[in-house]
């Protein structure tokens, strides 16, 4: 069957890598916005029959990039389209998938069913924030796991330095991402884990930040999945320092930065492309390659 | 069974309004905005085995207002709400509801179906942008018809003003809107009616704007549903007083005005509270009356 | 994939003419009508696997051409269709679109739901009575627009006749179908247009018939979706006499005509074959040949 | 919860004794059938947060009886109806309810998605053919059982009339009805069985009615659900008084008689009102009792 | 579209035959049991954008091999699979069919719902139950009718023991299998039918077997879709026997007996490999060539 | 409105418990197993128009207590229950929550599914492995949290023991559970927290038990949410011993024990009924009384 690929407004430079890297043509789209604020997203390619693919990371800001995806889908089927694919490298909303206290909307699930009823029979993520999130679903989610990229480019990076794998140790900067860090770690042969804890040690005395694992005179590597406003990792970063890390590397999947850049006390800072923003310094593995092999 | 009104953000005195007329208190709730842009509504007040009335015209910016009412009728199902019935008095994106080129979305239909899949039971709103609107929806929708609101306040208004209701001329600034300007003239007994014309004479000819129906020397009054840009209505206060027109007098139900505020030319302009601005020297109908009697 | 056409009882013609365009073979199909006024529309074709065009009208009786479809759509389904489309020019019950009056049921959605349910996935029309229609379902709906067939075939016409399109005026029965008569003018360079306004000046006193536009020594062309009982058109037709219209041409899309033959002094009457039905001395355009483009 | 009964065009009678019953009032119901056959049903009472109850025999015509019943329900959705019942003791297209040859729909499974579609949640319906029909839905469905009702109607009957209980002999029409016969039969302690049995004894044989069990000199009481064209009916009687039966009695829930009165070689035909006919001399057991205790 | 096919754990040998004859490649499947008796199904073969095929009767322990048939159609669409078909030659729960006493379950309707919401879309099985089980499901069920498969085996059968048909008379165990004995029968040139018939003569009075038909010196085939504890062919052995039938021979599609062999005084037991299992001196026809047939 | 409590096979005490703690009466239920192994779940009172509530932990065998849930919803649905709300503060298959290797299915969200088709519209669970199993349904689920439960015990247990809590240490067996110990600890003031670490320090290299956090002569609590073959505690009991503990407590929820009790090391078990089960000398603690509050 035939196939095009469509970028909306948040990813355009990785739809277009896509479709390189996969030899399926971009359609053309088109996405308004009204004096009222009021969107319109429309397709303008001859769509019948064919299998699109939706590029959008539904990043911020994620309320109006996920309606544009939700308009863009039904656009399509009403246009004939035999099937639609999101491909949303970054999910929006995907921290809030639990009732964490009484009153509170499970909205990663409530996108998950707007995607399914505006006719998206597919989807396609990298680094959800918690697993369970497929299951939120009826329609198949392809969850691409980043770990093994990251793992192989320090490996070769800290080859390059002369860095010996044994004197780098991965850091989880807090207990939920300590799945993530264990596996990028397997890349890095020898290298040791260590997991940042920010607990009170009874009620009512103060979050005390702890390093869980030995980092003195070791080359530390955090690793999470989503950087928002930068304060736990700028945290952990100066926690690691003080604990006697010589240098701190930073390698996270999903790059929002809503407060601006990291502390500059990081000596590299490592993200994807599933957030289209410039940072500065920043090196940026592109998640192009896998996601056209996921096609 | 227990009831309970709750605001979020774009109709918080409409809502306190209803709350007043009905007797049916105020639950409370939260919407919070985070670094990224990501919206939370969240409801803290009990609302196990209670219908709940979520008062928001999902005006501008609609996207986010449309979101609000879906995280937060989510919260509710999930805290054990019996029933959440929305009361959107506007109706954001009702315009996009059909598809008037290949390759665009009906995005009416789909915020129609978002709203159910969040668990929202039932809908008031006011004068809907087409009728038909009511059929996107398995759910009931309940279309508040304001031409009597408007009719019975210009019918005492130009009584006071010592005007003769067969000198007014209701004036509709469309063919869309013609029914409505015949619902509220209806009230004045005597008005006539004009309907505002704009076409091309034939292809390649520039448009031209008609004023069908005799309106010199008469006061005339335009009646529409929406009045977001201004343009339209602009445009009609022009022509008819370049055919003669007295005064123009401006009766709209939602008063977006995206673009400011309408010409000074015209004499004086009535709406509703269904969109809450700061419109100076506007003549604002409460809903909240005709909504009370509807819950 | 293999594709298959049915006709069953009101399109017998129109499903064999496109056929014959597409090149696609037609099915068998049986409609068995019981002693008891029960019907039985079964399918005599393999139809493993293969997509399924099924032709009807859903025309008077509207009630049972729309279960002939159902029930053979789920016999389709039942046999392995891979895909069921349903082709109906005209689609029964268009006009119950909205509560117009408290109690009232919408009855279009109904049918819309119906359909979906019954296990098809995509619907052909032709001119629905409103546009909105399209939002009633959750399946893509094509709704072919014939004002470029009329309006070519007028244009030839009219040539033919020796009938300057300047000396043409494409008249709407009503505000309605203001915007079809618009389209078919665009077809001939130099006509002017009028609509039909039907109004009363006040309350309490009686409908009036105007014209709006000139007619005068006028060749016009009456345009509309749907004449039913008639009343609408020969109305419009003795008004446009009255006016001074030289002669009256009607081109309508679906010619129902419940109440037999329109009115003698029309000059030609001109429809389309979305209803067989035999309407003498009528020009009847096919719609074969844009449904085949769109198959 | 306020309660409300309605009545469309089948079943008047039925639905006010049942009101009269129960106590519940009528509500007002409107049926209209305009010039080119198609229908509209709606509702004239105030129903917001009422459950009401449609009462209406799907009978013939059964596709309008049914569309009848559809759009009502779609109707009082629509104006804000707690809850649609239906009671329905005739279920049409009861017969079509499953695949008997490859290309037939399964067309009470269609009806009852219809039903469910159009709001109704929950059916009250009298010795549905097959009681499989009752897992086509997904609401509830109630299927009252008759059996009693006739066997002390005959209890009583031949007690009158001085007739042994053991003189008496039911029969089944056909193997489908024989465990209604054997239901029946238990109200008439001693009365024996019997099964009318049509079949060839080998292939290209002609088809042989046997009257399996005794039946010389015996009171018949022929008892099926269903009575359409009379042909089964009139046969077993046939071929009972042909074994020497001496006097045959029948007892139909459901008597359609598409083809008039069945053979005056009956000696008392007795049925129920779920199908108001004007069956002379037929004796009419009431269900309004029974229903109205299922409500 | 490539197709592959599965079995789990009750069908292995009938998948690998139905491979063997329609070509089509096995996949791999796993299926864990834990310590606490949850079960895993999963896939290990790639089945992105294939027709998978999962062979399964859902046979005793019929909920855990429901079970085992729903998570692996789950693993399966999650794993990308472009459908997924169910062929279950045994329906467990197929008797459960009815409310037949008010607080039961339709639990055959609820494993038909299991079965689509787990994302099969195509079901094949034999000789269902009831055939108003198709109507349970949305999706296209195909029932297998194996009426021929049993005839002409019996027709070869008698012919090399030179047993004349006409010596022959297929009996029906039960009134609900009758028409079962009849196709088998049309197979048979010249072969009587019989009908054994439990009833109670009079309310009060014990069961009494009777034989419907002549059966004395006949060689009798007993035809039944299901033997599970055996009950109701033995005794219906015992009644032919005692009635002077010369020979019971007994063909049964669904061989469960779950309380072992069946008596000793047939002479010869006839089933399929819908159910695997170690009928020692049965002869299985196998549905391997028929389920190839209709993939 | 009336409600009903019901019981199937796993919680017959807890039941009754909530049905005395809460005055709502028990309804009659009954669970049948045929010879085949199917079951039969059906209600023996009358529950029209009443909200039940079915008190079922859906633990081993969680296949079959999971099918009894599902069928006797729909025997109670059958039978007009107004609602039935599922109390199962085991959540059977709830590890099963994502995908963890390509291949997997996501039973929990199967199972959540299967449980609204049933027809249940609210579930009541405990401590659910992870809180994001909420979002796999659309139906609302409380989750009750038993930390406070457990932390109230251990603060009273402690003091009876003359046990200071700054002695006290609360161990969290893995990373996964270490929130749970956080909560318990917040009701033992001045305890200290620990966390039990599997990790391999490298690829290649044996897993190693590491307690995070120091235990030397500490009473240790080890807190989790279910305890299945029971490896997990047993290592985390042995790890703890070595490193000092004095003594170790256990306090886990679901108390599935597979594989037998847990070693005789541990000084004191306290689980919750949750489970039904001889736990000899485990303390059980009743969640009868805070389900009864959420009723």
């Amino acid at each position: 069957m035939e196939k095009v690929i469509f970028s909306l407004t948040s990813s355009k430079k990785l739809a277009k890598a896509i479709s390189e890297k996969s030899g399926i043509p971009m359609g053309e789209s088109e996405v308004l916005r009204f004096a009222d604020g009021e969107i319109m997203a429309r397709c303008k390619s001859d769509v019948q029959g064919k299998i699109c693919y939706v590029v959008q990371s539904t990043v911020s800001p994620s309320t109006e990039t996920i309606f544009e995806v939700l308009m863009f889908a039904d656009a399509l089927k009403n246009a004939g389209a035999f099937e639609v694919v999101l491909i949303a490298p970054y999910f929006g909303y995907s921290r809030q998938d639990r009732v964490a206290v009484k009153g509170e909307p499970i909205t990663a699930k409530l996108v998950a069913k707007m995607i399914e009823i505006a006719g998206i029979s597919r989807v396609i993520c990298a680094d959800l924030h918690t697993q369970q999130i497929q299951g939120f679903f009826s329609i198949p989610v392809e969850n691409i796991d980043t770990s093994t990229l990251f793992g192989q480019y320090f490996a070769k990076r800290f080859d390059e330095l002369g860095i010996k794998h044994s004197d780098v140790c991965v850091v989880s900067p807090d207990h939920g991402s300590a799945n993530r860090g264990r596996d990028v770690s397997s890349e890095l042969n020898g290298a040791s884990l260590a997991v940042i804890d920010k607990r009170r040690p009874a009620p009512n005395k103060s979050e005390v930040i702890n390093v869980v694992g030995d980092v003195k005179d070791k080359i530390c590597l955090i690793v999470d999945d989503i950087v928002d406003t930068g304060g736990t990792v700028n945290n952990a970063v100066e926690a690691l320092l003080s604990k006697g890390a010589k240098e701190v590397y930073v390698a996270v999947t999903h790059a929002i930065l809503s407060k601006g850049p990291l502390t500059p006390k990081i000596k590299e800072f490592v993200t994807t492309d599933s957030v289209e923003k410039d940072n500065k310094g920043a090196k940026v593995l592109s998640l192009a390659e896998i996601l056209s092999q996921n096609i």
